[in-house]
Order: C-alpha cells, then sequence, then structure tokens
C-alpha cells in the first residue's frame, strides 16, 4: 500500500556471484583489478586522523575534485563524484529524464543502465550490435531516444569504440550522450572521450577508482561534463554523497599515476598473453581494450566449462542471455592466476 | 535541453557553513559529537588489509544489518543500510512517492525532507509547531498526506515525542510514517519507536552512526521496517551503496556500546550544565534530548550574537526563518569549549 506499484513490480534485486573469500578461491567474475591499490592507500589508512571522522565530510569533494579536474587539465566546474559511477548514472536519471522517457543503449552491454532505468520509469530501447559485436552508432542515433549510454571500452564484449564514431554521433545527435569510461586506462592512449566535453555541452564521461585504481570498496566514481549539468547534479545529490575517507582515498591514489601505469600494464600484458593462449585452445577472443576477455570457447562448451571451473574454485562469468550465452567472461588476474585457469581448461577440453 | 526543467527551477544547493578547519576554530553548528568515535575504529584503520579495497564491498552489508539486527533484538530482514540516512530517505521518496503526492512533516523540522520531496517532485506539507515547538500529532495526521516525517527528537527544536504521542500517531494513521531517531541515543531510556517496527509495517526508524557513534564521515545510516519495504529498498539501491570500510567502521563502532553510553553521558551531563548557565544568564532554553540546544537569547539578542561569536572563532547555528530567527541553535561541545562559549556570551550581554 505504501510501496508504489511500479517499484513493487520490479523483479527482485539479485546480486552477482559472491564466493565466500578464501585463499584458494580464483575470482575472476567480476572484472576487479588483479594488484592492490597504490601503497599510499595504505599509508594514508594508517595515518588518517581518526577523530577527524566525527565531523561531516567535504559535502562538494572539493579537494578531489580539483586534483581530478587537474589529472584532466578541465576546470573543475566540470568534474561532479559520486558514490561510485553508479550513483552518479542514477543521478543523470533524475535530473535529465522524464517517467516514460526512453534512453538508448547498445546490446549486450552493462546491464546496470537498464535496471536504473527500469526504476525511474525510463524505457530502455536495446540497439543490438553488430554481428562482430561493435556499436551500431548509427542505429542509436535513429532511435531518436533522449539519451545515449555507451560503455567504452564496452561491457561484456571489451571492444573500444573509436574516437572517429564519437565524434560521428555528437555531431549526429543532440540528446545526452554518456560515455562510461569505467575501463578506458585498459585501452590503448587517447581512446578516451574526456577532452570532448569542453566542445559537446550534451556529453558526459563516466570514470571510477574501481577498475584501474583497484579501488572497487571505497566506491568512487566522476564524471566529467557542462557545468550547467555539474550544477544540476549538484542539486540532486545527497548533502555528504562521498565518504570522507573515500575523498581521501581517491585523492591519493589519482596522485600515484606511475603505480598505475604499471599495474595498467601488467594486466595488458597479461590480458595479451592469455588471448593469444586461448586463441591457441581453439577459443574465438574479442580483441579487449579492458581488464577481461569475452570469449567463445570451442564446440558450445561455455556453461560446462564455467560449471566445470566453480567446482576447482575459479569464477569465471556466464551470462544466460543471448548472444552471450556460448561466451565466457574472463575476469583478468595475476599470472599465476592465469596459468591455473589455462590449465584447468586444457584439462577440460581434451 | 537536457536537464529537466523540474530540476533546473530548483534553488541551487547552498552548502552549510563550511569554517576553515583550524584548531582554534570551536565548532558547535552542525550537531557533530564533541568526542572522536571509538578507539576500535582507529584500530580498524590501522589494522585494515587495504589489498581488499580492490573488491566490491558486500553490496547488501550482510555482516553490518546482522550486527543492527542483533542490536535492535529484530530480525535481520528488518535492516536496511544507506550511504547516510539522507540516501534511505531519498529512496523512501522513491519508493513509496508519486510525483505530486504530499508528505506532511511538522515546521520546524530537518530541512532535508522538503529538499528531496523537492527533487522527487513531491509536495511537502509543513504543520506548524503548538506554542510551545512540541509537534502536533493530530493535525499532522488531518493533512491526509501519503506520509508524515518525524525527526525525533526533533532537529532544530530538540524537542522528544513520546511514545503514546507515536503510537497514537499509528493508531490513527494508514500511510508511511517515518521516525528519524537521528538523535534519540541523547534522549532518556525507552525513548525508542524501533520495536514498533514488529507491529506497524508502515512504520520506518531511521537511525545513522554521524551523531551518537560520532562517525559523520563514514556516511552509514540505516532504518528499520517492515520486510517488504526492506525488499523495495533493496531493488532501488545501488548496487554497492556502502563502502566496505564504512560497513567495517560501523559494525565496530557498534559493538563498542560501553564507549557509546559513556560519550552520550559526557554529552548530555554537558547539555544540562550548559542549560541551566544559559537559563541563568536570561536565555530561555527548550529541553532538549538531543546533543544541541535551541535557545532563545534576552533582547532579541540572536544574530547580533551568532555574528559575535563568529569574530570570537566560535560557530553556531543561526536559522533566519520564520518561529527561529530570534535563537541560536547551538551544539554540545566539550566542557572546554563550552565554557569558552559561556564566556564569550556573558561578556556580549553585560
Amino acid at each position: 500500500m505504501y510501496i508504489k506499484p511500479s517499484i513493487a513490480q520490479l523483479a527482485p534485486y539479485v546480486p552477482g556471484d559472491q564466493p565466500p573469500k578464501s585463499k584458494s578461491l580464483i575470482k575472476l567474475n567480476a572484472n576487479e583489478n588483479a594488484y592492490p591499490p597504490s601503497l599510499v592507500v595504505e599509508e594514508l589508512l594508517r595515518t588518517f586522523d581518526y577523530a577527524n571522522l566525527r565531523y561531516y565530510p567535504d559535502a562538494t569533494s572539493q579537494s578531489l575534485r580539483r586534483a581530478i579536474a587537474d589529472r584532466h587539465s578541465c576546470p573543475q566546474e566540470h568534474v561532479f563524484c559520486g558514490n561510485g559511477s553508479d550513483e552518479i548514472i542514477a543521478y543523470l536519471f533524475q535530473v535529465c529524464f522524464e517517467e516514460q522517457d526512453s534512453i538508448a543503449t547498445p546490446y549486450p552491454t552493462y546491464t546496470l543502465y537498464k535496471t536504473i532505468a527500469d526504476i525511474h520509469r525510463i524505457h530502455t530501447e536495446y540497439v543490438p550490435a553488430q554481428e562482430d559485436y561493435s556499436i551500431d552508432v548509427e542505429a542509436l542515433v535513429k532511435t531518436n531516444a533522449k539519451g545515449i549510454f555507451i560503455a567504452n571500452p564496452n561491457a561484456q564484449t571489451g571492444l573500444l569504440l573509436g574516437m572517429d564514431a564519437i565524434e560521428k554521433l555528437l555531431q549526429a545527435y543532440q540528446g545526452l550522450v554518456v560515455i562510461d569510461e569505467a575501463y578506458i586506462d585498459f585501452a590503448p592512449a587517447h581512446a578516451s572521450a574526456a577532452s570532448l566535453v569542453d566542445h559537446y555541452p550534451n556529453l558526459v564521461v563516466l570514470r571510477t577508482f574501481s577498475k584501474s585504481y583497484s579501488l572497487c570498496g571505497i566506491r568512487v566514481g566522476y564524471c566529467l561534463a557542462d557545468r550547467s549539468l555539474v550544477m544540476a547534479l549538484d542539486k540532486c545529490r545527497d548533502s555528504y554523497n562521498v565518504s570522507t575517507l573515500s575523498q581521501a582515498m581517491a585523492e591519493a591514489a589519482l596522485k600515484d599515476q606511475a603505480y598505475l601505469l604499471s599495474t595498467v600494464q601488467r594486466v595488458i600484458a597479461t590480458r595479451e598473453r592469455v588471448s593469444q593462449a586461448l586463441q591457441l585452445m581453439g577459443f574465438s577472443v574479442l580483441p579487449s581494450a579492458a581488464n577481461f576477455l569475452l570469449c567463445t570457447p570451442p564446440h558450445d562448451q561455455a556453461k560446462g566449462m564455467y560449471e566445470y571451473l566453480i567446482t576447482h574454485q575459479v569464477y569465471v562469468r556466464y551470462f544466460n542471455s543471448p548472444r552471450l550465452s556460448d561466451k565466457l567472461r574472463i575476469s583478468i588476474g595475476t599470472d599465476e592466476e592465469m596459468d591455473v585457469l589455462l590449465s584447468l581448461l586444457s584439462k577440460y577440453i581434451y
């Protein structure tokens, strides 16, 4: 009676695989980073004056916004920080879309866009990826949706949409364009749309500390956008949406670019090695610009492999959805972890 | 164009006084706790394995919910955790109210209810407090609003609404009743409505770690509610809404009830002493069940006093609003801080 029908009707939330943590378990199912965060984060935890926690955080995450603006050489007024980029996505729906509006997004992609759209009674129009799983930009524009959400590199596939295609999209389309660059640090240089924010006031570029900075646990994401949109997001956000320690840890990690670069390079090297190895075993593997691989095992063995791996304490991701159910999504772990995986796969196949 | 009109029209967010932090400054304007959090929180920061931050937090804050359920001797299914209780308030609007619905809330009270209602295009009906500033429960029920929000003890006034009045409200009213108990630990025993959640499925009791636990900075609040409402909140929340460290710090603090009790008792003792002292100086002071005092200085001097205190590095809260503009809201600091305040006030008056 006090729960509104549109919410009561939503499918109940199903949390992802949360395998019990154990030393022997190899967790390659959530695209978490293979390596710990920078040591500056540990140092911060050890030295942080806990007595300061009795005060409210800086409501506007000012110091962190400044550091992010420095990093992107953009005005601080273009930066908004959220309790994970998920929170920013939710705010974007509140700020830019009325009930019954539509967004367009490729299929497959990050399923959260539709989940949050559903909560806000906004319709999601899925635009099928092309045969090679690349994003069909023209079809997205043609939907006439009020906004387009693109993960780049794309979630699930790992494929990168080139800057040319993004600029073409921005020139052809006047609605809100959200480019979610959660995985962009694992892509080749100059793949980010961040510098376009200056030129296209309808562009929002999302970033997160979860992936390349190894900080899923602190829940900090940010976006770069026109200052009018940042002001609107500031009106809608919770008064203190990012905790004191999370602000401080994100800022500390941001400043250790040397560590970021070194872990990203290790992940990329492992990714390329594993991709080769899988192909030698008969997998087809999409070229990934992220910290995971979407691959098709030979002989339609995806589901069986997935289950076999679990019995050996290795968790990868299996999607029982159209165009994905013959595939596995494998996060890039350490070289040792990937060797265990490869050896199990080879046992399974031969 | 991509910002929806209802948001564009909202008044821009105005952050509260954030005086520059300095050792000499006395901050009595945000009802933060006078004392640091429990030492178990510091211990946790010192020993926490930072490498775990590369993983996502527990999406459902399961361990914290369990600890909260234990504390309240209630089923775990009655507990929901949020990124501060502010986030839970926002979710309640999403879950229970349609655009154009109304909520009723006393005036004066915590202004955030109206702020968040405005964002969701929900109308706020303010029900004036009685002459003695106590809440007019009958008038709230008569509004026929879809929900009633009551801070208890009330924000701004510090007054406690008795359990009798709350039960009467629940018996007379079928809509959603939110009792925000942010300050309840500073009230006399048995003032909480928590145990009523079992009997009234339309009751939500909000709690926070910000005040009595001295943990504003970690952003953790929770609510106790019927399991159907908790399930609905779980459908609407961000997938990982409470950070790993915040979950762990809240749980650690919760378990140190001895420390909670001792700081709460110190705050209450100081509050009673300061209340007496102010009355001796000619202030009228509302009886407070919270960690602050709402008081009326003699001779309509509130605004002048507020400004005078700032010039001496003491920040209290002045509201330029009806029925409050002749008053000051003073958070309870340490005894030393309150002595500085009292001596400044006495200088100003005489």
